[in-house]
């Protein structure tokens, strides 16, 4: 069992008597790969993520570092049926229930139409890039999820984004933000585009830009399922 | 408890002595309408999705009718805070495991940097506004979730969504392909993008489009976390 260790506390009373491979925030390679070593040498190790582990989330890790590492792995259960070897490692994902779905519900339907997922931070990425796909996103009116909004150290890239995002929608287009979905400290509000820079964002914090069609109802953010009116309601 | 008949026999053990509000594929509205109605008699209905609600699904309509029908509505447990009218209906929004979630676990980790998705069906958007975001998407190098790929009806839309991708993508680029992901039927392939159009696909598929990132290890499809080299593994 590895995983961060703030993830790790979340689920102790579910991991007794298991071994632990609990390390900090930025230590997700050698948290990886002490887990895979415990796997091979112990024959099992679950990782854990929060939200989707598949989505801005360690499962890439894990198949980048067997990949690099040259180590033979295959889905689970696919062992016996085509003679893997004995020493291929079976890695299964288990998807969960991703920020940008938690984070949704909470706020309403603001996903029934195209949306795409940018991450903020330029930790692993160049900043050209990410604004890059603001404008696309932003330009081909796709709803945007943003992930890693901001940190401690990472303070001005979402008001750049929200630059970015003015040039292409209306000041008054709502945005979603919800902190810490589904856990103790959650706080959901929806605000005007032009406000989003006096909003209080963390990195526990997911933030929903809407499209041209999205519109706020009472407390709800939605986007409606298609631009054409072909059905009456 | 409403859904379409497909989904209400996959829980029908579940939901023994309950009213049943069951219709078919195209009754979407009607099936909305007649929920509304029985919460606001009954004090309570469940709408059922598979999937997530919110992701391409019922949640949104729910919330357009509402708003249509000057129904008043409010997130749960916000009543007795605020001295929400006793008229005032809940409506809460389960997240469950979206498609691109349940399908990119059984693929690897394709969705581990940014990603969009788009829907093909082009019966509520029209065509030209779907182009424009598989133009724009694949131009900033997003992975792409494609929704609704193909139906009986819909037949030409996934190979010019193809040709598309090709003007940008290599067509090596690696494409997974997700048929009933999780269920009886489930088929899980990866193919190069140029040979997508060859290849078995339905309304219960979704399909990843590798971004230029995006590779294949053995069996598995796998986007990098980022794209700068910080970390050594």
């Amino acid at each position: 069992m590895a995983g961060y260790s703030t993830y790790i506390e979340l689920i102790r009373p579910m991991i007794e008597g298991k071994t632990i491979i609990s390390t900090g925030m930025t230590q997700e390679v050698k948290r990886v790969e002490a887990a895979i070593e415990q796997a091979l040498n112990a024959r099992s190790c679950a990782i854990i993520s929060s939200g989707d582990p598949g989505i801005y989330a360690m499962a890439g890790l894990v198949f980048e570092t067997c990949k690099l590492k040259n180590i033979a792995i295959a889905p689970p259960a696919s062992g016996s049926q085509d003679g893997t070897a004995e020493t291929t490692l079976e890695v299964e994902v288990v998807p969960g229930i991703p920020a940008l779905s938690a984070g949704a519900a909470l706020l309403g339907a603001p996903l029934t139409h195209d949306f795409a997922a940018v991450s903020l931070s330029d930790l692993l990425t160049p900043w050209e890039i990410i604004e890059q796909r603001l404008e696309a996103a932003a330009g081909a009116d796709f709803v945007i999820v943003l992930y890693n909004p901001k940190s401690k150290k990472r303070s001005w890239q979402l008001e750049r984004a929200q630059q970015i995002l003015l040039k292409y929608r209306d000041g008054q287009t709502p945005v979603g933000i919800v902190v810490s979905a589904m856990r103790d400290r959650q706080r959901v509000r929806i605000v005007a585009l032009q406000e989003l820079h006096r909003e209080y964002v963390d990195m526990q914090t997911t933030v929903f830009i809407g499209s041209s069609a999205s519109s706020r109802y009472l407390n709800f953010m939605v986007t409606p399922r298609g631009y054409a009116k072909k059905y009456e309601i």
